[in-house]
């Protein structure tokens, strides 16, 4: 069993009601990654639901959660032959912290046209890449993240002004991404407004939603991650998650809160 | 009062139950517009909630709605101090039609850094623009909707390949748009698969998310609404909404079902 699952793996204490808990290696600062604990959720609604893959999940973050026990309540909103919706709430010591929404599908029997405006971003090969496994960020033990642009600015060199980061990402343990890690890998990369005005600190994030299209093929995945704009403070991050046959197997947007302390820029 | 404030509004019958109307002029065949069902929730919420504008909102539409009385419970989930959220579930005859989770803000009080990458498009004049009130939609007796690009294939020229439409929205009646009736304009244009493969049927939407920046000023709005990637007949459809004094004002993406006829390409 991969890191991955065995720290995002659920019990059913009750009829859709899941237990549990919210390990450390994961953190940014003190705060579980957003994607992980959505990826818990993930599984959560999983086990509830008739469909196995996320196609579509939306999260609300309430309150930022802790290391330890998480309680996972799964509302099953409607069964459908193709497709089932349900909503999972997570739960710290009583107090609601995230809202989840998702419709979930059998990705292998999604059928109909293809069309694509966009290939798979043309990275670096990834050895040339700079691994950002900064000392500080405990999530970088699960995450092996490899910076293709942007990275400068967590060198003597600054900030790029890009607005996006781009990348390598895959499971630091070397297991191979399957739908619920693609729910992490969505808010894996850093927020791309450091690449605006440098490392700032916390990011929180108001919203996400991820878009699942297909089950990766193994090996890394190429990602880009970028904001266009930024309105007082509030900025949206896409993100575009691209397999190793060149397959788009998710989308993500969310919304986060920018807070720049006097002096930056 | 205007045409979208009297076929939006809402009564409260109990605490946080609402009750409205899905008004004729607003449908797409026979299912009102999924952005105007949207803003009904949006009304209900600002009526629950300490705060009056939409930050982010998620829609999942778990099944057509119909003309007639709609009942919205909203159940609160936090009041903060700057941000609150909540749901809203919109019901017709006790089934569940519409799963909505939103963030809402005092959008005059959200303050902090801005920045952006790119500019309101650039579109001719909107007396150059095609009108599209053609008579089988029934929503274009409420939206004044004018296309700047994507046209052709409403006309002989057929589909330009393009994956998207722009041009200006705006009430028919000529009323300014709040940010409430932003919800409905972000689900206004064509879907943008029309311009690849033609004008099709139905095209189901499963979410659709819109994050408000602002207050529109008062007159058109110019918007572009494009897709990139059709997976197996999943698509995302990316919107951008900027008022008439080039300030963006939203952002929405919806996951959308294409069934693409035989016959078609």
């Amino acid at each position: 069993m991969s890191e991955f699952e065995r720290e995002t793996a659920v019990s059913e204490v009750a009829p859709l009601h899941y237990a549990s808990e919210l390990h450390r290696g994961w953190r940014i600062g003190k705060v579980p990654n957003g994607g992980y604990v959505l990826a818990i959720a993930g599984r959560a609604l999983r086990a509830a639901l008739p469909h196995r893959d996320p196609l579509t999940v939306s999260a609300f973050y309430l309150a930022p959660t802790r290391l330890g026990p998480v309680e996972c309540r799964v509302e099953i909103l409607r069964r459908g032959r193709n497709t089932s919706h349900a909503m999972a709430r997570l739960y710290q010591d009583g107090e609601l912290k995230v809202q989840v929404t998702a419709a979930y599908v059998d990705l292998d029997s999604v059928q109909g046209q293809s069309w694509s405006a966009c290939r798979a971003p043309d990275l670096p090969p990834m050895v040339e890449c700079l691994e950002n496994r900064r000392s500080e960020l405990e999530f970088h033990q699960r995450l092996d993240l490899r910076l293709a642009s942007g990275s400068s600015v967590f060198t003597s060199a600054g900030p790029d002004r890009s607005g996006e980061f781009s990348g390598y990402v895959q499971h630091r343990d070397g297991t191979a991404a399957d739908v619920l890690s693609l729910l992490m890998f969505a808010d894996a990369f850093p927020p791309p407004v450091f690449s605006l005005f440098g490392v700032l600190g916390w990011v929180p994030t108001v919203e996400l939603s991820v878009q699942i299209r297909a089950h990766p093929a193994p090996g890394p995945l190429r990602a880009r991650l970028y904001s266009r704009f930024l309105t007082r403070g509030v900025v949206e991050e896409d993100g575009e998650y691209w397999d190793s046959e060149d397959t788009l197997v998710a989308l993500s947007r969310q919304t986060a809160l920018v807070r720049i302390p006097d002096g930056s820029q």
